[in-house]
């Protein structure tokens, strides 16, 4: 697939690269790509991603399958806006939580109960075709949860169940193997709040290594 | 040990009743004993609980050495004004939820991210020791989580280690085999936001038979 990453930190270089091995047509969008380009751990990541194209936001989406939304929280609306038009029509797996680092660890949300950022994007952007998803661990555990020994779950919301099916299809390359579909994009206010649990786990445990699994008892089980 | 159940409702006679089988001395509180007595749903839970005890919350909470808020999270401020004195010194674990059902379904929360309803419930009663637990999965999951067939998660928050300590060895009577101690009582606001995902998870799965386990990768294992 030709996908577009929006996002050139920590999340966008994980996802890039795991899409990248995985054999697909991978742009990255950044706001200023000579400056990203020149930053240490970009070069460093760089020289083994040789042909992921690295390119302003402006059309960045164009021709994209699928985008991928890799932005910190706090950017992702004014980023968007600079995407501009090609998100029309386009799948957006938004990957964003919205977490306000104003008060300190742990941080708080910016938005969160009645509305959700995911929400916010579809919003602003009312032809994409919004997926909440994988915001609910870290960029290692998103592109390899198999590293974790043992099958753990993902989610996915959305008001456009084609696009699900494909993002979906997606998790599953990564190796995923429990992709919860929550419904419409409303849905995406849980995993969102979800953060705040998680936060906390990776304090008490010491490290981030982790994700949920959702374990079925006898009458959920299929 | 002495255990004082505050609440009769689903929630409190799952766990009234299950500390009762285990060989605990368990007292409930409600408001009104005479008709939480005559209520069917109590009455047929009461025949196979002979020994527990009925009262009225003031004075319920006298000599125990644990003492479980299995109220409705509306109702838990004011009717823990009515136990009164007693709670002074006890541990108090916390299973309620602060959960807003004005707008529907699924419902809101009526705190959460600056403060939480353990909080809450520390600042009315300065002098008990409150340990939030167990909120994040149905009534039966909580009494009885090896039906799950397979490991699962219980966190633990509280100021107090001595009483978390308590309340996570009961948690092991239960048969919890993983609990996780997020720390102080401000990180009670984890487990309640959780609730934003527990809720739209049982709607996407049709059913409540089910909780989180934390999966810790290589680097988070013991």
């Amino acid at each position: 697939m030709k996908i577009t990453v929006l996002g050139t930190g920590a999340v966008g270089r994980a996802v890039a690269g795991r899409l990248d091995d995985l054999g697909h047509d991978v742009t990255m969008g950044t706001r200023e790509p000579a400056a990203t380009a020149g930053r240490e751990e970009h070069a460093a990541w760089a020289t083994q991603h040789a042909g992921v194209r690295l390119v302003a936001f402006a059309g960045s989406a164009a021709g994209a399958d699928l985008v991928v939304n890799a932005l910190g929280g706090d950017v992702v609306l004014d980023n968007l806006a600079l995407v501009g038009p090609d998100l029309a029509g386009r799948i957006l797996a938004d990957l964003s939580n919205p977490l306000d680092h104003s008060q300190g660890i742990p941080p708080r949300l910016f938005v969160k109960d009645d509305d959700s950022l995911a929400e916010r994007i579809q919003r602003a952007h009312p032809d994409a075709r919004v997926v909440k998803t994988l915001n609910t661990m870290n960029n290692a555990v998103m592109v390899d949860p198999a590293q974790l020994g043992e099958s753990s779950t993902v989610f996915v919301s959305g008001d456009d169940p084609a696009a699900k099916a494909v993002v979906s299809a997606l998790l599953g390359e990564l190796g995923h193997t429990d992709v919860i579909d929550l419904g419409g994009l409303e849905t995406a206010r849980g995993p969102e709040m979800f953060l705040a649990l998680w936060v906390r786990t990776a304090v008490a445990l010491g490290g981030s290594d982790f994700n949920i699994k959702v374990v079925r008892g006898p009458s959920l089980r299929g």
